[in-house]
């Protein structure tokens, strides 16, 4: 069963933290986030050292929560969009832990579930600590163009959300269990627009959606919700179109994507929110809120990362892309 | 004991594949590798794509000695220097396989080593294909200047390796023993010419090497080669300092560099080399000849990155560096 690894004694997720900015305070789940900063630079000397503050901030709000120090945990597992992904690097310095940095574009906070789950699974750490941040302006101007031109934007575009999740896994205590994941593999159906991502990720999605309802032998009717994050509008629809095809078409209003919901109707995110630190604050705040509180018992989380490197399309090629899967379940593998 | 994970049902490296390119072929261990592009190019459009064309001939050839397909593999771990690791991900496309992507610059190949140790070792997989690759050209342009200028380099510097290195773990059959693993913290000295890597790379090392010792009640005298990779010739005399204050200092003898054994005395490597590739091609060469023909019974290998991001830099900050160590025996857990 390639790709797919069930844990029959399955890590929890103990506690999250969630770290927006102001658009994320004025979009639709800021009740569900932890702490905001106020503006996009937090005192930082530079839009990305600012992006390592949210990761950071995240992190230590999680530990708080779990009432733990950085020195309780085994292992942080972390990345984000940037190059060398230094806002992880910066968090892991603070954290002064154990360290595995990974990148998967906007997959990265599933990846690190992944990983950060066999190694608690496995029995060779208790807690391990995982996350994942992106920042607007960061982003904008390393795979797009400089802030300060203003440019304009197709409505293909997504907003790269200026947020951070961290998520504590453990292998005792009250949580959220995370039943089983599913490791992707790159698809890449020729898309080389940095502004149409939806496009590019969705095929990516369906592939790994479908590779888990066949190797766990469950279909989407199964969870009461399967997250794409972040495909956007027309992504999601793309989605739809795919799994539908594939005979596992979701009821379609259970088919929600991170990052519409991160931004609702706001009207400057275009298709919808994208970034490392969507689907992550979204996983860590909202969606870990429902199951708590048992609004939802069991949700598919599919992660989806465009793996642009601008280089790579300037030299002529196009945009691979990855999903990586995670079932989240209600429950306590000790109850 | 955050951070070593000893596998007592030690996964095995199989087979391993190493690469390199004409300067590689100049050099002392040219016997140890099993192929070589006669150019820098490979008949590619750039340097960053003929760098995706070596990891995938070293992931080839792993999987060849192993008379294995790339559908047997239950997953890909892999990463590199390039923003993006825009390699791994093309190496990812081509073996069709799930595929974790990392990023810890030169260290990735022990990253590596850790996490399909890990998934091998817990059961969830049977077969892990690791790897790492860098190039010479992509890695000046990205990191340092553009080829073309011809800068003039200080005596401090390393050359990066073009050549890559992939090792295949499995759970079982004739290997080498992946005994243990410690990932290592971030350690930032304060160092930030990326001319002088061995300098700030040398206390990550000194760091992980002591709390593998610690952690696994061994001492420099059960290794018979304790290698870093890549400190130069500099690096090493450093680790070999902060090794000693430790109360860790090994034989000198038995304390080598794999960019030292990479390149020997060839002038311009200056003080060795270095890169991703560097580490994982003498590794899945030279160092598994060794202990497949029992020169040596057990050695440690300390890989050492320097998580270098050239804006980060700019900006006004260091040089965070990290070293993984894997800890590799001859013998078979099956035997």
């Amino acid at each position: 069963m390639k790709g797919t690894w069930i844990f029959n004694n399955a890590p929890l997720i103990t506690a999250g933290g969630a770290v927006g900015g102001k658009d994320e305070k004025n979009g639709p789940l800021a009740a569900y986030f932890d702490s905001f900063f106020a503006d996009d630079v937090t005192q930082a000397n530079s839009y990305e050292e600012a992006e390592g503050f949210f990761l950071s901030r995240a992190a230590q709000i999680a530990l708080n929560k779990a009432s733990l120090s950085s020195g309780d945990i085994d292992l942080f597992i972390a990345g984000d969009l940037m190059n060398q992904i230094t806002s992880a690097t910066y968090t892991a310095a603070y954290l002064n832990a154990p360290y595995l940095g990974i990148f998967s574009a906007c997959a990265t906070v599933c990846e690190a579930l992944a990983m950060g789950g066999l190694a608690v699974a496995s029995g060779k750490c208790q807690k391990v600590l995982v996350g994942s941040v992106s920042h607007n302006k960061s982003a904008e101007r390393q795979f797009r163009y400089p802030n300060e031109y203003g440019s304009q934007k197709p409505p293909t575009c997504q907003k790269t959300a200026t947020a951070a999740g961290a998520l504590l896994l453990a292998d005792k205590g009250q949580g959220i269990m995370l039943e089983s994941v599913t490791v992707g593999r790159v698809v890449d159906y020729g898309i080389n627009d940095p502004l149409n991502m939806g496009a590019a990720m969705a095929p990516a999605a369906a592939d790994t959606i479908c590779k888990h309802f066949s190797q766990t032998k469950t279909s989407p009717a199964d969870y009461d919700l399967i997250l794409s994050g972040d495909l956007g509008k027309m992504g999601r629809e793309l989605l739809f179109d795919l799994l539908s095809s594939q005979g596992y078409g979701p009821d379609k209003q259970r088919l929600k994507d991170c990052g519409l919901l991160l931004y609702g109707e706001q009207k400057d995110a275009f298709c919808g929110g994208s970034g490392a630190g969507c689907i992550a604050s979204v996983l860590a705040g909202y969606l870990c809120n429902l199951l708590q509180n048992r609004v939802v018992t069991r949700i598919l989380v599919a992660a989806t990362g465009a793996l642009l490197s601008p280089n790579w399309v300037k030299q002529g090629n196009t945009i691979p892309c990855i999903s990586h899967a995670v079932s989240l379940r209600v429950g306590d593998n000790n109850a």
